[in-house]
């Protein structure tokens, strides 16, 4: 598990293997999933392709839900990875709604330590990057008790062995060298709770979290079934898999926190440029895109590549006997000028955190009213309104 | 796990071995736990009684919380098991809080059939049994959304190996005949919410069910210790281990539904003749009180000495050679003299369901602005209220 911002499904080592993608409750197999793997993506792609499709035609019949976990700042990662992703379906008119799930912080930690200034600075970066408070709910699940109540019904409809079945869960607990707490076993679950009590029918995700979508589809089904039968109450949400390509940090290696290699969106133009300047390189002077035998070289130039929407191969060209010197001023000011009114307009939202703060209010208001309109549904259809 | 109503912590096979009365958590070495069994208990015991002592001496100080699973009507054995002592606490001065635990009915079934009317059926057998409502909180905790919350972060403090310590969620597994649901493994975090959202400190309970009590404690240290050291929100509960004896059916096995063999507080004094007429006993005409070479004449020597107040040696004595039948119609005319009030009660407070509702609705009302209070404390603590 990262130990920056990610996406609501926390990010996972790259080898993780996702389960099969027809019904991860129902695999029972794992040994088997590593040859299934291609042909079980190769299907999400397809239904994946599928559903985009259909939102393109008519976005309003979509609900999506996405979100991070405030372990951290947001960088030139997530930008790419998911924002850029949100704000282009926010205003293509799909109903968007965003969540900070403060609580998957916890999931393989014993603190919260700078959890509220992790959480302001993603509602910082998500405004300055154009999401749209009037069309988008920004909320944390922390403050909607009526979603979180849903995490009960919901664990009844799933068995331990299933949760154990969830390859994702087993991974993020050996990334974390933590022992597994009973949160992170059944953070699946909390998920499910996320996506469902919007009610969103979309959930955009890398193919890593295929799993947690599988799993939410089985607990909807189930509820559906045992309880609401005739008026089904949940979708069965459908995964969009991200189309974006990895991106790695600035010394070839995976970005992360604690390898300092990340571009943060909020840093100013000096820290990234003092950033990029220390970053490592090697000592060819002929620059070259190659990414195999040259990480660090092809991660600049990558960088470069996609703040300006050119292919790193003409840049690495361009540059050719510069050396690292002159590739990384190329870098500095190309990510600097593409991140300037990024930048320009978070610095004018910071300097009014209350109304930061307001706006996370307005949006765990609408979340409250949406999860208790929710919440009363499946009390109905369980039969548990007795003092109505 | 028994298909009646239940204590709480759901009643269990009565060879369950507890778990180490000191600390669930700690104890690893459950192969040991037999040995240790009869001097943890004894340790434990000593405990419950010096907090009886202290709660006798300053009744005003406690707050306890108990409860019934609505999976059935109450009957003779929960009256004296339980029902009883919760009035005498009441009465005693004890801040009373008695939970219809309803989302424990799914832990271990797929579905939520008859809950109204168990849980209807329930808070008239507390009213007819002297429960007041004005000083004891009736509520069910699907009503109670921040209650139901305090699982995200309970669920933290726990690891999966401490839950599959509790030897209870096992053989409640092994007799239910299903698979493990992701609830039933996490239900004794959900038990910590019921007890913690209101603060309790004193829980009574059988002594199976010392392992529940222990793993709340556990709950309540580590919050406390990660984020709360300062001013501590949770106290840790101690257990009041019931005096009450093990009261057998009529025909000398375990009371149960599917056995037919209990005598319902809410049924009329006809269908309770009709019950004891057809218990069986066996071909001795001489009655004694026997209770191992004669389960079932003792069995109904015992019901007639619990509601008689006599001693059952005393009541066969008096029989002596007058057979079954003048023992049955003894026993007849005593269960339904002692229950007469209380149906009469009983019938009295069913001519009108909507102010059982409405105690209802008050009881989830109380509950929901404790628990409202007790989450805006544990957001505070967490670090976790952006928005205010």
């Amino acid at each position: 598990m990262t130990d920056t911002a990610s996406s609501t499904a926390p990010e996972l080592t790259p080898d993780t293997t996702p389960d099969s993608a027809a019904d991860a409750a129902t695999a029972n197999n794992l040994t088997a999933a590593g040859n299934e793997m291609s042909a079980s993506f190769l299907a999400a792609k397809k239904r994946s392709d599928a559903t985009l499709a259909k939102l393109e035609a008519d976005p309003s019949k979509f609900t999506m839900l996405t979100g991070d976990r405030p372990t951290g700042r947001l960088h030139l990662g997530h930008f790419f990875g998911s924002i850029r992703e949100r704000v282009a379906m926010q205003n293509r008119g799909v109903n968007t709604n965003i969540i900070i799930a403060d609580y998957q912080v916890i999931t393989d930690r014993d603190t919260t330590e700078h959890i509220e200034e992790n959480v302001l600075n993603l509602v910082l970066d998500y405004l300055a990057a154009g999401i749209d408070p009037t069309k988008t709910m920004i909320f944390t699940h922390s403050a909607v008790p009526a979603e979180n109540q849903l995490m009960l019904p919901f664990l009844s409809l799933v068995t331990e062995a299933e949760l154990h079945r969830n390859p994702t869960v087993k991974s993020e607990m050996e990334a974390s060298g933590h022992a597994l707490t009973g949160l992170l076993l059944t953070y699946p679950v909390h998920q499910a709770c996320d996506i469902l009590f919007c009610k969103a029918n979309v959930v955009p995700i890398g193919k890593d979290n295929l799993p947690h979508v599988e799993i939410t589809r089985t607990i909807a089904r189930r509820f559906n079934e045992r309880y609401a039968k005739k008026h089904p109450i949940f979708p069965e949400p459908a995964a969009i898999l991200s189309e974006a390509p990895e991106i790695p940090g600035l010394d070839g290696r995976k970005m992360s926190k604690s390898y300092g290699n990340s571009i943060m969106l909020g840093a100013t133009a000096e820290e990234t440029a003092k950033l990029i300047k220390k970053s490592p390189t090697d000592s060819e002077r002929m620059i070259t895109f190659d990414p195999v035998n040259r990480p660090q070289v092809s991660a600049l130039l990558t960088t470069a590549g996609l703040v300006t929407g050119r292919d790193p191969r003409e840049i690495a060209e361009e540059i050719g006997n510069g050396g690292a010197g002159t590739l990384k001023k190329y870098v500095t000011e190309s990510v600097n000028e593409f991140l300037a009114p990024h930048r320009e307009r978070r610095a004018e939202l910071a300097q009014d955190m209350d109304s930061i703060r307001d706006i996370l209010h307005e949006g765990n208001a609408r979340a409250n009213a949406i999860a208790n309109q929710t919440l009363d549904e499946v009390r109905d259809a369980m039969g548990m309104r007795y003092d109505a």
